[in-house]
């Protein structure tokens, strides 16, 4: 089994650096999906028989799964058996965010790896590296720790400066103060990325930030969103982004392709501005 | 409607500090729960009829039901329903430690609050305030924030040091330096808390930080996880937790009580030590 993160650059060498998210909130759907037993499921394949040739992975926000109950559970185990059996060599990412201490992140890696079947979820960091050991440990599996996040109050608390005393970071003098989204980038990249598996998110709404942390993580992949909706540049991203062997970042677009008129068309007007 | 801190003091005082996590994990249950046709559910049944009379609080983590899939997710509905119906009193927190970015945490909302029908929910603070809102704006309901988890781990990240310089919090000069738990500890009492509805999550295995967030954040309430099985003590918690009014804390014990033998004689055990 490859480690993940060899297995993503090979996925993005054939397929290039795009991912839709599949944020397909119930509540706005078009009305012709609606009569389906799985509203939820119709529209995901309806979106990816006509985008994937065009991405490297398909990113469902668990939100809108659940939201919609017992019918949008089903539908995101359905959607995933599609993929995996359709598509399999496009990744799977469960948006989730998730995080909580060792006993119950080992059930959310069952839940997610094994029962769902997906091939990486987003982690938050705030509970520290043994809390996410049960995601670390499975090297076929990406963790995608949360970083630099898209919105625009997100620097309340990542943009904290922190001193790195107690514990140090690769390449960080001790005593030296660091902003805390410098410090989670720093980290994962020198201590919880062992198994070559880990990403970070970081919002193609920070180009500035996104460049730093390209600068303070080497080669290790990025997951970015925010272009789109949120108002991010492809361009942007890509200028700044990119690896030392012009791969290494996802770039994810949900709201602007998936509820487009024509997603195929969507898409490929921001794959190629 | 009453603001939530409001009806939470409330109960305390009629039913004391104590809830139960129903961390009703599928492959843990006793094998006569697992010929039903929702072995979780009626394992919950099972665990509230006889510990009713002895709670505040129930708070089913959700990693447990997500682990379980459809029937997983069913089972927690239905969880849901029974104890709105036979003992409404009792407040219903979702385990959930969410936190996305806005338009995601509106839907996680709608799953929790409106779908799901609970009472309050655990939440991360990594993306700041405004990722907050659609859960800090429902007055009725709880947002408690994680701040001091109970996990041996935490610290890495929780006890950086951070420097008040951009952002103010309350009672803190400009350019003095406090921990990251502490910079939450006072930014959710002095600024999020505006709707009187937020709790703050600070581990039973660390009484001295308990102390210390209690001296922070004046009346605001705690959930204090980790009696029991990880190890904190419920005296060390009520001696170092309380309020003003003897009240303010709500303690989460799970393992050690859903999987004894006698559950309520487990659960008396604790509160009478």
């Amino acid at each position: 089994m490859k480690n993940f993160n060899r297995r993503l650059d090979e996925t993005i060498e054939k397929r290039g650096v795009m991912c839709v998210g599949l944020d397909s909130d119930v509540e706005k759907l078009p009305e012709r999906f609606l009569g389906a037993e799985y509203p939820q499921f119709e529209f995901n394949r309806w979106i990816i028989n006509q985008t994937h040739d065009l991405v490297c992975a398909y990113k469902p926000n668990l939100a809108f799964y659940e939201a919609n109950g017992v019918n949008g559970w089903r539908a995101l185990e359905i959607t995933l058996r599609y993929l995996r059996e359709e598509y399999p060599e496009v990744i799977t990412i469960a948006d989730a965010k998730r995080g909580d201490i060792g006993s119950t992140s080992e059930v959310y890696a069952r839940a997610i790896f094994d029962q769902l079947g997906f091939d990486a979820v987003t982690l938050s960091p705030y509970l520290g590296r043994d809390t996410l050991e049960p995601f670390l440990r499975r090297e076929d599996k990406g963790s995608i720790i949360l970083c630099k996040t898209s919105n625009e109050g997100g620097g309340e608390v990542q943009d904290l400066s922190v001193v790195s005393s107690q514990q140090s970071v690769v390449g960080v003098d001790p005593g030296s103060s660091l902003r805390l989204w410098e410090w989670v980038a720093r980290r994962v990249a020198g201590e919880w990325n062992g198994n070559d598996n880990c990403m970070l998110v970081v919002g193609a709404t920070y180009p500035e930030e996104l460049k730093r942390v390209r600068e303070l993580v080497g080669e290790m992949p990025l997951l970015v969103p925010g272009v789109g909706t949120q108002g991010g540049s492809l361009e942007e991203v890509l200028k700044y982004g990119i690896n030392s062997v012009g791969r290494g970042v996802v770039v994810n677009v949900s709201r602007s392709v998936i509820f487009a008129e024509d997603p195929r068309r969507e898409l490929k007007i921001i794959k190629e501005e």
